[in-house]
C-alpha cells in the first residue's frame, strides 16, 4: 500500500493550517477564561480504566466507547467525557483541597458515534467545574462564564436553551415515581421520544393530574424566559418540588441577566439531559446555522456521590471547542487578525547564509516571524515565491551591503525596497506597516 | 468499587494545578516559537488506521503501540508519533503545496513502554517539519529553533548530543553492507549495544581495514565539536561518503554558532537513531539532571519515498514537552510570573449577588482575574479563606456604600481597606500594585 491511499480512520479528522489555527484559538480563549475566573487547570490522561469510566456513564455511552484491552491485560478505554476523570481526582488526590474548587480542563475525547455534521469521534471539550456550592450564584458563575467565551469568540447570533431537571423530578418525587423509571424517562425525553416517554409515565401509576400537568410542560416553550417560568409554574403548582425548581432557575436566570449577561433563552421544560446525575439547571447553547448544541451544562449535586464520594454540590459546564470554532467559521467571526508581518530573509551567496540566520534570529526576539530562504535559489526566485507566500518584508542580504552593515528591505506590496542599516532594521520592518 | 479506589492506569498521569501550568507554558512557548518561524500548524487525530502507523515504524515500536479493532472490526492504534501522520498529510492533502513547507504540530503520544523516571505512557511532543529542503541550512534552522526554544523556556545549563547518519552508512555502503543489514546495526548502536553491533559487523564480510575504522569511531566523543570532527574525519579518511557527512555536519554546526546560538555539543558518532529513515545529522538536546533525551531530531530525506512518496528531502525535531517541563522544574527556571492579582468579590446579603457578577464581569473584562463569593459566607469568613487562596485583593460590596457607588477595596497582603468609587475601583486595584 502506498502512502498516498493512507486515509484518517473514519469518524477521525485532520485540521490543515487554516482550521487548526481556528480551533486553538477557541481553546486558547478558553484557557485564558480560566485564568480569569480563576479556574486551575488540570491534564488527565486520555486513557483510563473501563471500569472508571463505565462506572455511572449510562447504558449508550458505554456502547458507544473505544474500549480495548492493553499489553498488560486491563481492561481501558479513550475518556468519552471528562466528568469520570474529574470525580476521580476530586475523590483522590484533590479530597483534601478547600471548597469552593474551580477546576478547568480540555482536550480531547472520544466517541464511537455515527460521524455526521459538526460531529466526530474525536472531539475536543473545555470543561469548567465549580464545586462544592449549592447556591444559585455558583449555577449564575457557570452560565455567565459560557456567555463570556461565546462573546469572546465573536459570536453574535447564539440562544441558551434551558431546563432544570427539579421540575420533572420534583412532579415524579411526589407521585412515588422510583428513581430508576424517572432515569428511564429521562433517557426517552433527552432523545425527544416524548410520546414513549409518556407511555412509560402512564405504567407508572401517576395520577391523571399528574399525565394532564406533564403534557401541558412538554409542550411549553419560548423565549420570553420569565412569562414561559409563569406559565410552567401554573402548570405544576401542585408539585412543591417542582415549583422549587422554577424559583430557582428565576433566581438565576435573574442574577446572570442583571450580571450583564445578555442571551436569549429558550426554556424548554421538556429537555431533559441524558445524564443521570443532573439535579438542578441544564443548559445548552445554540447557533441557528448548526443543529447541534456547542456545549452542555448543569448542577449535578449527585454525581461526586454517586462515585463513591462524599455529597458534594456541583456545577459545571462542557463547551465542544471544534463546535464553537465551526460556529466562528459559520458566522464568519474571523478572531485572528492575519499576520501583519511575515519577513523572508534572503542571503545573495553561501558564504553570508549564517549571518542570515543571526539576523532572523535577532527580528524573533523582537517578535517578528521570520523564514529564512533554505531553498538555495537565486534574489529574483526566492521574491517570487514571496509573494505567493503572503511574505510582507523581504531582508536582502548581499555582501557590498554588509560591508556598510547594511541591508536591503524590500516592502512586497508596495514593491518597493530601500537601503538601511542593520541596527535600524526592526524599525523600519515597524514602520512600514504605520 | 469506590471512587477513592480509581487510579490512573499503569504509566498514565495526571497534572494537577502547577504541574499543568508548567505543560501548558511549555506548549504555548512552543506555539509561539511556531508562529515565529513560520510553521504552521496542523493537528492529526490520536487514532490512525495500524496499518499506517506501523508501515515503516520498525520492530520494537511496533510492538509497544496500543493496538486495537474498533467498534466497525478497523484495526487502529493510538499514534506513538507524529512521523507517519505527518507524511500521510504531505504524501495527500498537501500533496501540491509548494516547498519549502514548514509545518508545526503538537500533541499526546502513546507507547507501551516501561514506566520510569520521565518515561509515561502517555508523553507530549512539539514537532517541527521543514519539507523539500536538502541544504544545510534547513538543517541549522531545526537546530536554531530547537536551541532557541530551550532558552526561552529558561534551561541554563544544557548540551546537544549531535551525530551524522552519513558517517557510518558512509562506511558501509563502500563496504557493500546491505541496507537490511544497516538497519540492524543502527537499531543496535541505539541501544548503545556496541558489542553485539559490532559482531553483527563482523558477520556481513566487511574489511579489517573497516573494523578498525569503526571502533575508532564508536569511541570518538568529546565536547570540541571541530577538534572531534577533525578526528572522526581522519579515521573514516578512506571512506568518501563518510567524509562527505563530517564535512556537511561542520557545515551545519558552523552555521548554527555563527547563527549566535549557543550550545554545547556532544559528537558520538556512535550515535545512531534507530529510526530507519534518518539520513544526515541527529541531534538530542539533555539536562544533567535527567538521564533522557529532552528530544530529538534530525534529516530523513528518504521518509516520504519510504512512505511511497516522491522523494523529498526533509529535516525535523520532535521535542519531548513533558521532559522539558521536568527540566524546568529540576532547573527551577520559572518561566511564570506569580500570579500577580487575584481579587474576590464578596457581597453583604443576598440582594447584592448580581451586582456582584456584574462588577467581577468589568473587571474580568480589564484582564483581571475575579472570583465571587459562591458560598453565602459572611465578609469576615469569605476574608479569612481568600488568604489562604491567595487572593490579593478583596472587593466588598455594602449596600451603604452601593449607594454611593462605592466599595470596600482590602489589600489582603498590607491589610488596609479603603473605600473607592467603583468607577475608580480598576486603577486602585492597579495602582496597589505598584
Amino acid at each position: 500500500m502506498i502512502l498516498s491511499e493512507f486515509q484518517t480512520v473514519r469518524g477521525m479528522r485532520d485540521f490543515l493550517p487554516k482550521e487548526a489555527a481556528r480551533m486553538r484559538h477557541v481553546e486558547q480563549t478558553a484557557r485564558e477564561l480560566a485564568q480569569l475566573y480563576l479556574y486551575e487547570e488540570i491534564i488527565t490522561p486520555v486513557v483510563e480504566s473501563y471500569e472508571l469510566l463505565a462506572a455511572k456513564a449510562g447504558e449508550e455511552m458505554r456502547h458507544r466507547m473505544y474500549a480495548f484491552k492493553d499489553l498488560g491485560g486491563r481492561m481501558v478505554a479513550l475518556r468519552p467525557e471528562f466528568t469520570p476523570s474529574i470525580a476521580r481526582l476530586v475523590a483522590t488526590k484533590l479530597k483534601t483541597q478547600p471548597k469552593p474548587m474551580r477546576l478547568f480542563c480540555a482536550g480531547s475525547l472520544y466517541r464511537y458515534d455515527e460521524p455526521q455534521y459538526g460531529r466526530y469521534r474525536e472531539f475536543w471539550q473545555s470543561n469548567y467545574e465549580l464545586i462544592g456550592s449549592s447556591r444559585p450564584e455558583a449555577d449564575a458563575e457557570i452560565l455567565t462564564l459560557t456567555n463570556d467565551f461565546i462573546q469572546r469568540l465573536g459570536l453574535r447570533n447564539y440562544w441558551f436553551k434551558i431546563g432544570h431537571m427539579g421540575i420533572l423530578r420534583g412532579v415524579f418525587r411526589q407521585e412515588g415515581v422510583s428513581e430508576e423509571q424517572q432515569n428511564t424517562i429521562m433517557q426517552l425525553l433527552d432523545k425527544k421520544q416524548w410520546k414513549e416517554a409518556l407511555q412509560v409515565i402512564q405504567t407508572t401509576g401517576v395520577s391523571a393530574q399528574c399525565v394532564k400537568a406533564l403534557k401541558e410542560v412538554f409542550e411549553i416553550k419560548g423565549r420570553e424566559a420569565f412569562e414561559v417560568l409563569g406559565r410552567v409554574e401554573h402548570s405544576v403548582r401542585d408539585y412543591d418540588g417542582a415549583v422549587a425548581a422554577v424559583e430557582n432557575l428565576r433566581e438565576i436566570i435573574e442574577m446572570t441577566r442583571k450580571g450583564g449577561a445578555e442571551f436569549e433563552i429558550s426554556i424548554e421544560s421538556g429537555f431533559a439531559r441524558g445524564l443521570e446525575y443532573y439535579t438542578g439547571i441544564i443548559f445548552e447553547p445554540y447557533v441557528p446555522e448548526m443543529d447541534i448544541a456547542l456545549g452542555g451544562g448543569g448542577r449535578y449535586d449527585k454525581l461526586i456521590e454517586l462515585f463513591g464520594g462524599d455529597p458534594t454540590p456541583a456545577v459545571g459546564v462542557a463547551h465542544g471547542m471544534d463546535r464553537l470554532a465551526l460556529a466562528t467559521k459559520k458566522q464568519k467571526a474571523h478572531p485572528r487578525v492575519s499576520l501583519e508581518r511575515r519577513v523572508l530573509v534572503v542571503p545573495i551567496g553561501e558564504a553570508l547564509r549564517a549571518i542570515a540566520v543571526e539576523l532572523s534570529l535577532r527580528l524573533r526576539k523582537a517578535g517578528i516571524p521570520v523564514e529564512v530562504e533554505v531553498m538555495g535559489r537565486t534574489v529574483s526566485r526566492a521574491l517570487q515565491d514571496a509573494d505567493r507566500r503572503g511574505v510582507t518584508h523581504a531582508v536582502i542580504l548581499g555582501p557590498e551591503e554588509l560591508k556598510a552593515e547594511e541591508v536591503v528591505l524590500r516592502d512586497m506590496k508596495g514593491r518597493r525596497q530601500k537601503v538601511v542599516k542593520i541596527d535600524d532594521l526592526l524599525k523600519a520592518i515597524v514602520a512600514d506597516l504605520e
